[in-house]
């Protein structure tokens, strides 16, 4: 495969050992599938043995943001080693159920990406701000602009790890099940049942004041 | 905290550095969190570095059991160390958006499962299929009576990993934002979007026979 300034350039490790036809590294793919989600799982090696812990993330341009707490593990850790910490960051997005009419070929629709680099901790209070705004907004879009903004002792009781998007694959399955020719006459129903996030009608906190209203940014609110 | 037959004890990586008033140990809950999802994200140590994939779950009893092929890479490490993976099982659902007056106070709800252990791959054949079984069925209550079994060749092909609930810890975020007193007048709306997984229409197979009806078990399909 050609790697271009649109793709990124596969290693051993993000070309997978089976289901090559899946994995993907053009960056465009990748950011969409980064974009849609808000929720990673950041894997790190605690005292030798792996930790897989969920949390917020936001991409700006070739850079992941995590977000966590000071006080928490993979940040100290991020903190106490020097030249940072290995991490991995995978985001999944299910898209349906494939059911095959066979046992074995059941599946599931799905994205994936999936990132290997070091994280090192933001250690400027103005560009953790910023980038503290870039993960409301990434997660409200509209947002950043509509609350308190944080304050200097809230920034420094918070974290946020970078990572380069260098290092970098996509995964992706979709369409119906692959059926063996010769299963294609058995009885059993297949296809796909469509799964997705859904997002409900806002509700308001017990101690909003009635009279204000459910901003746009919330009405309208989709991800795709 | 007492430790009982139903809870598991608590141990010092699944004792939260922080937000530990969030944290739970019930088996009920923990069992709870894992039956409703599918998808969990497999976290474990790959030549010093740590890696993380998308893969699907069921839980029997006080056993996980987690898919695979025999030839991807955590199932070839597993199979390839003799005492067992040290791996770390993370399973999330996020239930909501929390939107506070602050930047600092915007959160998640959701409720997640940490399981930390060593897994090894099934060998016996007919375990092996009997687990498939439920994996189908965990995925998709009903389905397994309702397919094509696995023959002796693809049961070959498949790789399961098995890892007791030992080492296992909860954690929720429920409920409104957590505004500061002084933060309560201002102007922002505040709450909770709640976000939920939804299930579509089933969609058939393009090689479908139009005479296959779509099974009760999919049109009545729900997972809480």
């Amino acid at each position: 495969m050609a790697v271009t300034a649109d793709s990124y350039a596969p290693t051993e490790r993000t070309v997978p050992t089976r289901a090559r036809e899946r994995a993907a590294y053009d960056k465009e793919l990748v950011h969409a599938i980064l974009d849609e989600g808000y929720l990673c799982h950041l894997g790190f090696v605690r005292d030798g043995a792996p930790v897989v812990l969920p949390t917020l993330y936001a991409r700006i341009g070739e850079r992941l943001y995590v977000h966590g707490s000071t006080g928490s593990r993979p940040l100290r850790a991020a903190g106490q080693a020097g030249p940072g910490l290995p991490v991995c960051v995978t985001v999944t997005h299910v898209d349906g159920l494939v059911l095959a009419r066979s046992a074995m070929h059941h599946s599931l629709n799905y994205r994936s990406v999936v990132v290997h680099g070091t994280a090192r901790p933001l250690t400027d209070q103005s560009e953790k701000a910023r980038v503290l705004d870039a993960l409301v907004d990434h997660v409200v879009p509209g947002r950043a602009a509509d609350v308190r903004p944080a304050n200097a002792k809230e920034l420094a009781a918070t974290a946020v790890l970078v990572l380069d998007l260098h290092e970098v694959s996509a995964k992706v399955r979709d369409g119906g099940p692959n059926d063996d020719p010769e299963d294609l006459s058995l009885p059993h129903w297949s296809g796909v049942l469509p799964v997705a996030t859904s997002y409900g009608a806002p509700v308001p906190a017990d101690d909003l004041d009635v009279s204000v209203p459910v901003p746009g940014y919330l009405t309208a609110y989709a991800r795709r």
